[in-house]
């Protein structure tokens, strides 16, 4: 029997392009994808990335501190709330037009500026390996570790990028409206960026220097709001086995228990597939009949259907 | 008999301070002014002024152009979303602190990404009249209209501040969602800066170089959430007439027959208390029962309870 299903959906941030002209076209397809879903009955709620963007918007706030001695440099906290509404405000309205053009009357789409509580003393911290903002040459990356403090790391050849801490998310500090929205049949858009990091002191959510990993909170968002199923979207159709190497296997099924095995064999990269699958095998594991699937934007509508993409189930 | 009201507020963004740290002060007196008026059973919806932050946000990102070639310049519509975001981040916080300190346990507090639909034909296009962004030396400003194309006017003696177009707000795009959370009984701080200027081009919202009036768009927000008090915060406990002269009068009781009356004669200025007049006549005259009030922040209380203030009503 067709179910029409409580949907979580995690898009990368790096598919939302590096520019403003970029995002406006990445939103267009995102919007048809995500409509797609929407016109087969599911409902559904978006997350998504913003490791492009809050790099870029931390910069452009660096800038204006260089040039206007009033200005202090801005915390990476704000430039994810702002980050959620540079993103938000193109991504709404592109699902707004897409829904009108299929003749949805009534386009309730709505952002939401979204706090995530961390664990202040999380070991992440001590350890910061999510990539933010451009790829750079080694000359410039070194200037701005020097100017900054901030840390570099090279990035798989291509480059150098700055890398900063990525707790993992506790709570969902704006769950209850979310969760208003959801039942309202709103179609909503939050914790973009993996929401804005705060941890708790005494009564204030006080913002810390870190990017939370979108797919994290895009598992914690889909347990608290009962969802059914959790998609994950990137680069490619299928998880794989020996990726990239001749004996590459695409997998289209995987209980948690096999996913597990092949992430402590090493199989999928940590900070790319790894944590997407981490955070699939959770969703899968917190309740019977919840699953998770992992696939390309656009082959959600036919992985919905079984017809492709990674299910992970318990 | 008292009456547990609907309220809508409108804050100045002006006080909200000129940089972060500024705002983080102020906001905490913002959320203390209205958590007075929650702990009384009110129902309230905020909405908030950006002329210094989008100014603030747009410079970050036109230096960031200037450093980076690959970033072309934002548009204002974007420096406003953003601007709802660094706001409502700050703003949401400190009201939740502040609500969490008075033992309530349950703190929902939300900021909606809100888009504000204007007519493209409006004539406030031929006319910027807003001011955004920090007051410059004349030179500096001369300097950034050549650069920008920007238009900078002097402004009372002051020095010189960008100003833009303020065109009137025709439609809150997310009010259904707005309408949902208050429902709820949520607080929402909502049509930040006035709201994302957008204009209809087909099933398209297209962004527009302007910044709303956030009195113009608190008076229709109030209207369409059915609200019964429209409560517009500024720098003076009450209005009056001839303003700064010897025989200055603080008016306490307006109806909407002698407001028009002052404005007709010049007795309030434009782009200061002029608008915010309008936009309490509007909704005051809107149906029987709305009131407006124009008071302090931190008279709204005792506003609210007939001690203080200006009242206008029909």
């Amino acid at each position: 029997m067709f179910t029409r299903k409580r949907i979580v959906i995690a898009l990368g941030g790096n598919a939302l392009g590096n520019t403003l002209p970029e995002q406006m076209i990445a939103v267009k397809s995102t919007a048809k994808a995500l409509c797609d879903l929407i016109e087969e009955g599911h409902q559904v709620v978006v997350v998504h990335g913003n490791g492009p963007q809050v790099g870029m918007i931390n910069n452009a706030m660096a800038a204006l501190s260089r040039e206007d001695e009033n200005q202090p440099n801005t915390p990476l906290s704000v430039c994810v709330a702002m980050s959620q509404a540079y993103i938000g405000y193109d991504l709404q309205n592109a699902l707004r037009e897409e829904l009108r053009n299929r003749g949805f009357v009534r386009t309730p789409v709505v952002t939401v500026v979204t706090q995530v509580r961390v664990d202040e003393n999380d070991p992440a911290f001590e350890n910061p390996s999510k990539p933010i903002g451009r790829f750079l040459t080694k000359e410039v990356a070194e200037e701005q570790a020097k100017k900054y403090g901030h840390i570099m790391k090279e990035d798989s050849g291509r480059g150098y990028r700055r890398v900063v801490a990525s707790p993992k998310p506790q709570e969902i500090v704006e769950l209850d409206a979310i969760n208003s929205l959801v039942d309202a049949g709103k179609i909503v858009i939050t914790c973009g960026g993996g929401g804005i990091p705060v941890y708790l002191n005494k009564n204030h959510l006080k913002g810390c220097s870190a990017v939370i990993d979108k797919d994290f909170a895009s598992c914690l968002l889909a347990k608290d709001l009962d969802a059914d199923l959790l998609i994950i979207l990137t680069a490619v159709e299928k998880v794989a086995i020996n990726y990239g190497k001749e004996n590459q296997e695409d997998l289209s099924d995987l209980t948690v228990e096999q996913a597990q095995k092949y992430a402590d064999e090493g199989q999928f990269a940590p900070g790319s597939m790894l944590p997407k699958v981490q955070a699939a095998m959770d969703f899968a594991s917190s309740k019977p009949g919840r699953t998770a699937m992992i696939t390309l934007l656009e082959k959600a509508k036919e992985g919905i259907k079984g017809q492709t993409g990674t299910i992970i189930h318990n």
